[in-house]
């Protein structure tokens, strides 16, 4: 049924690349299908203006799209002086994500921003991003670990994000492009590798959906979620 | 327990003053206890150029906040040249519900822009301009009606928006300012009268929720909804 | 003659309600006939740099206009990204008047930020926004004085402003829509509640004037000035 | 008494050098003392889209300053990113006084953008780009009918503008930067040759003003133009 | 003498992987050395509105850097608002480089923009982002003639370009980070296959340079670019 | 075969007028022809911040266009909110060559900023900026020197800038619109009154060039660079 011949509840194969580039302290390319992300994490001395001397630490994320990242060129941001709406709320998303795994007193008090570059996209760049990206974080994180600046872990426990949906009436985990483009639901779920929720979006186009529906998404989310935070354990050993 | 002596699951006094403005075709000042908003619908001959010809109507949505409809004094938008991501992503979400409750083949190929400016805050801006909003097009969409531009009757059933939340570790329904600032969980419902479900958003802010939360605040968001409905009904009455 | 058959040198009806929202340090809303304009006075802790250290407190403007104020819906000038030159040279006008009538030493090293925005324009609406922003400003000043932390009074003359005009070939007081899209002359004069002049301005649209109609709309503009100081007076009374 | 020890009543020298550069259909460089403006007029074929085929002309303004005609370096505003409300409001000034003087039914459906850009400064800048900009406007219509475009002169009265204030509690004529940036009252007169009222702006900084010194720089602005219309109709015979 | 130990007149290792993404019509990631830069090359319909009608064809580049591409992060100029100078100034340098190689009567009307964006940098990123951006183009070019849509071949000869400078009082070959921010000179040759030059760039930082030494950069440059052309052809092969 | 009948190496009418402006601490207006520049030099205590402390001076430039210096108004940039790309390219390049002219630890902390306006253009602008620039900065260290502010000359051997260009398949030097518009190749060469060479650009419009046809271009421009050298000299002399 899917276009993708996938069953309902599978995911697209996912790969990660850690390491993608080499200036950043943590980075990855993340494929989730023909979606791909690359993730850099950066540590910067700075705490924004609110949080000087308060020795709690900051996670703060930027996304983005390469102008041929779609199906047709879409104006490069730069170009139009702006971010887009889109690209805002996109990007608030991830870094309240990662912000919800992170015991800010013990990471102190520094910044990493974390940003998400979308290489291709395919549907679902925003849940991909959020799952790179904590990898990245990882990563930046592990190093301040190593060079003893920080000595509690204050990243307790994964984040990663899944997408779901009502494709031809049917819940289905992980929509891409096709799916994503021609669904009257579609929801992203933020959860923690021990199955706890940080955020859920569930959206109508044009439709409404019903609460029974509502938790078959859920259930669909939390089977996702578990194959997600295995894949980031695996990536970052 | 809450600051404002409420009830979990008692929501605050909600009064609405239809034709508070007199140019445009639908209108509203909506007062959800202390959060006031003023909601037009101004009726525009153009679409977006992506319906022309297509027969199709389209509904959008703005929203602003005055100055001074704050604790403190924020920046004029204007101003500072842009809108916010907090703003752009508030009127994204206004005009997705709206859309969500309206035919767009009966509404026919015109343009209702839903304009939502908050005169004064305490909490659940948002839902308040969507639960306005509403009554300001339904007033607009009466007039077409009238004058018989529409013949079917393009809004067949209302919609509105409430907020709950996990305030001092008890859900509760419709957040005040003082409980929103502190609530480690802030969710939002759309729905429409009967009951359907148009957009949940649920963020946890520097901390998790569980399944069973989540249920707990779907179960007082349906409770809300019906109040609202029966309030926007009467208002149009 | 007119088009709302007042006589020519008779005003629109006044009408002030006071502490209209509930945060800002002083607030009213105006009504000019069917010219509504909310504004609210915001005490700031800091003064612009150039009065750093100075002693010297500072009064300052801003307006705006609800998008659909006005018979046909306008742009809202954050999306537009700037705003207007319009609206740029109303509030400097606002401010400069507002500021004429303080006494800065008497004020200390404190900014008052006047906004002033439009929910209903029938013309008049910058003379209408410095009456009330006037009102505004008397009433956060009160609240210092009531504190104590100003002890002299800087506002010792109420400001406030009134529109004139040629209309059909007659001098005018106080035009409203219909009338200011037909003058020949548009003209608005600022007066303290002592008669003296802070700003004039007197425009031809497409015409010319002569020094005798200059007299004229002042005669006009000195009556309708002693009755809006009349008004303020009363409404913080 | 006054810096310069000009009399109370006396102008700065005015130089006028037309054809100034070489491209624009008029140009002239305007020396006011040693404040020195550039105005060129040029010949557009577009209209704005409201005049389309309504067979009216318009006449338009734009106003900029070098960054160092001022005694110190002003920053460049197309760097800052925008043009300021200063800049804003001068430039709908000129443009409005303009227009005032031109029978646009005679111009016919064309645009002559004018632009006045200050070399130097010394005070007065706006009143020597109205004066000098009516120059340029003068040129560029001349070729119009000289080559038949238009018959019919739609030029009939000079424009020209003066400014005058309160200096050390005298009215003067045509104040130059000492005096401006200490005078009580700063006030700027456009006129025709023929002696008529285009536009008053009277300001007072700081302080306030009485009638009768509005009817005293009156008298001044009156002296000051019939100057001015002499130095403009010996530029261009 | 050189940082990576490379003789005066050798070449980073370079490597060109085309087909990266798989949106654009034309598209690869060039390697020379540590600077990594994704080209697409995007058909469209339509050209710039100076050649409708005219019957040729547009050839244009967009340039960006990831934020963290380089070894400190640097802002987003989505966020930022405005493409810097740089960028400008290298983006027109790649368009003008590539029009250079391209009949545009034979490519006809339509156009081709070429995005080079940095994902890792060490120097040379304009040069790199100009050898793979012409691959990208006659990728998307093959295409086009696969499908019989261009005829003859619009590409007659290929286009690259390699940096040359003084570094250490020495002549070198194809700058890299290090040396670049040491170099007293910098230089950008873009050269077709058969030794045509298309644009020279040399720059003295701080310093200046002899007619000699801009000979000695010439004679490094032609042996480079030989290098790149073999390459380009191998990977469009 | 020029449009002027100027020989292939004939330079156009060179005149400077210095002083052109009183406020700027070094002024002058460089006429090439019909290219008319007013350069000003500003001095200014503050340095960029990764200068601040370091004893070292800085020299930056900007350039702007009025809108009718050309043959059809272009749109003033400041309206536009923002400066092309063109002009940011223009006034780096503008920068650069005055700061490699400068011994920076001999200027001292502090900043000189050289702004060029274009008041008409009639091709080969940039570099009569450079040219003219020059002089405005040789007579504003002169103020430095005169007052003992600055000991040591800074400015030891003049900055000049030439066009030169391959027309009508001709080598000529210092190109005017009518053959800018039509050249195959334009350079630009900065050099110093030595005859060193401080920046090279050579670009070929739609064409390619060769390596003889570079060497006789930079024999041009030998040429020309003395005569601008000597006209210099006498200017500050």
């Amino acid at each position: 049924m899917r276009p993708s011949a996938r069953q309902t509840d599978e995911m697209r194969a996912v790969s990660i690349e850690v390491g993608f580039t080499k200036h950043a302290e943590g980075s990855c390319l993340i494929k989730m299908g023909e979606t791909h992300v690359l993730c850099t994490a950066s540590l910067e001395a700075r705490v924004p203006p609110f949080l000087k001397n308060s020795g709690l630490g900051w996670v703060t994320a930027e996304y983005g799209m390469l102008p041929r990242a779609t199906h047709t060129r879409m104006r490069r941001e730069s170009a139009a002086g702006k971010q887009s709406g889109r690209t805002q709320e996109i990007q608030r998303l991830i870094g309240r994500s990662l912000r919800a795994g992170v015991d800010r007193v013990a990471l102190g008090e520094r910044q990493i921003t974390v940003d998400c570059d979308v290489i291709q996209a395919d549907g679902g760049t925003r849940c991909a991003a959020i799952t790179g990206g904590w990898i990245a974080l990882r990563l930046a994180v592990n190093k301040l670990m190593k060079t003893g600046e920080v000595i509690s872990d204050p990243l307790l426990d994964p984040v990663s994000a899944i997408s779901c949906g009502i494709y031809a009436g049917q819940p289905v985990l992980d929509l891409d492009y096709p799916e994503d483009s021609e669904a009257g639901v579609d929801a992203n779920f933020v959860m923690t590798g021990s199955g706890k929720l940080i955020e859920v979006q569930m959206s109508a186009e044009g439709s409404t959906f019903s609460r029974e529906q509502m938790n078959a998404l859920m259930d669909l989310a939390e089977k996702g979620s578990a194959e997600l935070t295995a894949a980031q354990l695996a990536a970052v050993a």
